[in-house]
């Protein structure tokens, strides 16, 4: 088994004894043993016990430390599919920071009232702090919030060529402004909508990112085609049956005629995009 | 218990014991029960195996279906925290569909290679349909994309005032266009990036929407505050200490004085909106 597939992506899970779909996340991670050594390191100097999901990796393997007060979300989704193959070989890390475990006192608060009041909970500075001080971080420190700047196609690229990135998952009504100030923390959106925490907009970051680092995706070409790539959405796809319920595949597909195909897709891209992304295109021509 | 709690938001959470952060999703979910009863259906009609998650629910809940190659991915994240607690007390329900179930031949394929050529596969359209059109759908169909329309907080509260919504979560490279068209799906799009799959996208899109629904909150204040629900960003938070890293919390805040925080906040939203995103500003603006 080759550490980096040459067939389409998810040849993996082409086969459903390899993709075991109802093993919770954990298991399915565990059982994806490295198909051969890629120079793993040894243990990592830490004062915290040793994490049961932490894997063995390839030397500076980009690095996903996650701040959050459900460390047993992580890696969840990302335990499988191509992002779980590559996790499982090494080819990124995950190291999951409770910040409960810097909370204050006996019932170990994280949070308290909102100075000036409202309704919610605001993640305390010195909790924060504190986790965050407690290991070196791996690249920026991103705060995922919906005041942050927009992710998007760009960042993961920048994302992906460095040595990895700390999130802090915000949960309540937020964080307090002082530690994301003090600690140069970048504000980073997944959109424009509100979430329950910042868990699960971590996991999309990570996922746009992980997908990028070579040997994740077996097939090059396919990042290199894709929406955005060129600053454009895809043409649409189309596979077999050639007819199905009366509709056909676009002629052109079926001709076999490459440079004809360049063009139609090309076009459609064009034609989507100005239709559907205005903003996108008018972004792409400079104006 | 109350069904509705009056406090902070995430209030359960604070309590170590009642958020077993290490264990998996699904054991949790299990493990927390409907805290009375809410008038309960009965068991569904469905020719499909009874699903193990399935929960005890809300008459009328509102339903996520997701069409996925990965069921063993939800509910995940979406398991715990208030979105946990809420499917687990019946307020939304979650059915998953495999799509590998409705696959074709011995080897059960859902694929097949892109018309015309080119890297990646293309989900079928006759598996996709079968899928689809095994249950009625709650709601709209929804196929992440990153072609489609951007999700955005409006989408979200319009989701939310329905009786669901269906997702199909792509994969590969896409899905065969003709099904999209045939069955009035909704391309949506989670930004402008691309993910190795719909999942995580789904994810997001679920978290906002039920979030939204009555009782899924315990404070709709908290809601109504937030950023986007009056076209801005939040004002940045603050909670104890007062003094931080030589840090303060800005002094109006400790007035006690609620016209001019109200004030200073709104004053705060309207800075960080006008610097960070133009775009929104405009928009609020009529521009």
């Amino acid at each position: 088994m080759s550490d980096a597939p040459e067939g389409p992506d998810e040849a993996a899970s082409e086969n459903p004894a390899a993709a075991p779909a109802e093993a919770p996340s954990a298991e399915a991670s565990e059982a994806a043993a490295p198909s051969r050594s890629h120079g793993r390191i040894a243990v990592r100097p830490t004062r915290r016990p040793r994490d049961l999901m932490e894997e063995t990796r390839v030397k500076n393997a980009w690095l996903a430390r996650v701040l959050t007060l459900f460390p047993g979300m992580f890696p969840g989704p990302l335990g499988e599919s191509l992002t779980g193959r590559a996790l499982a070989e090494g080819l990124w890390a995950l190291d999951r920071v409770d910040l409960r475990e810097f909370g204050l006192g006996r019932h170990r608060a994280v949070d308290d009232t909102p100075a000036g009041g409202g309704a919610g909970m605001v993640l305390r500075a010195d909790v924060v702090s504190a986790a965050l001080d407690a290991a070196p971080t791996p690249g920026p420190v991103i705060c995922l919030s919906p005041r942050g700047r927009p992710f998007d196609q760009a960042f993961a690229k920048a994302l992906s060529e460095g040595p990895g990135a700390t999130f802090l998952c915000g949960r309540f009504e937020g964080v307090d402004q002082r530690v994301i100030e003090a600690r140069g923390m970048i504000e980073v959106s997944l959109g424009d909508f509100v979430m329950t925490g910042g868990e699960i907009a971590a996991m999309a970051l990570i996922d746009a990112t992980v997908r990028l680092i070579p040997r994740v995706l077996g097939n090059a070409e396919s990042v290199e085609e894709e929406s955005f790539s060129h600053g454009l959405l895809e043409a649409p796809h189309y596979t077999k049956p050639a007819l199905w319920e009366g509709r056909e595949i676009p002629e052109v597909l079926l001709s076999g005629h490459h440079a004809r195909i360049s063009q139609w897709r090309r076009e459609e891209a064009e034609r989507l995009t100005k239709e559907r992304r205005p903003d996108l295109w008018r972004a792409l021509r400079g104006e």
